[in-house]
């Protein structure tokens, strides 16, 4: 299945979530990644995400079937063509 | 059809994203908006979006067929379910 999932934590805390959420989806947007991901990985990775969250602190993840995507637009400048959130 | 929306403004200047955003959209969480929303409407969020971003901005729309989301879950605290963004 399609998953994105944007996460909102304490500010020094956000590269966890984006450690975490690399090792099975790509970045997309300073708090959101997306990508491909089999069930198994999924459940690994709302594991970890639980784990991790303190109170105030959320994550969201939206899962769709793969073709179920009709359209994505970056307006402004697309973060994944450049280096900032390499 | 239904619209996940996600900015990355700078700080200042996030709420007015979320203004535009709420016309036609429901806040779920920091930076997130989501909803139906008709062709028409998509077109004018759209083109108010495109207007306001500045270099170095950037928001995502996903547009999805509307039975096409097959979970949304939500770790942590539900931002939706508190004040805070109201």
């Amino acid at each position: 299945m399609y998953v994105i999932m944007v996460y909102d934590l304490q500010a020094d805390r956000t590269h966890k979530a984006l450690k975490i959420g690399r090792r099975y989806l790509t970045h997309v947007q300073n708090s959101v990644l997306e990508g491909e991901i089999s069930e198994g990985d999924l459940q690994e990775l709302r594991g970890e995400i639980e784990e991790l969250l303190k109170p105030g602190e959320s994550t969201i993840i939206y899962e769709l079937s793969s073709d179920s995507l009709l359209n994505r637009t970056v307006y402004g400048e697309d973060p994944t063509e450049d280096q900032r959130f390499l």
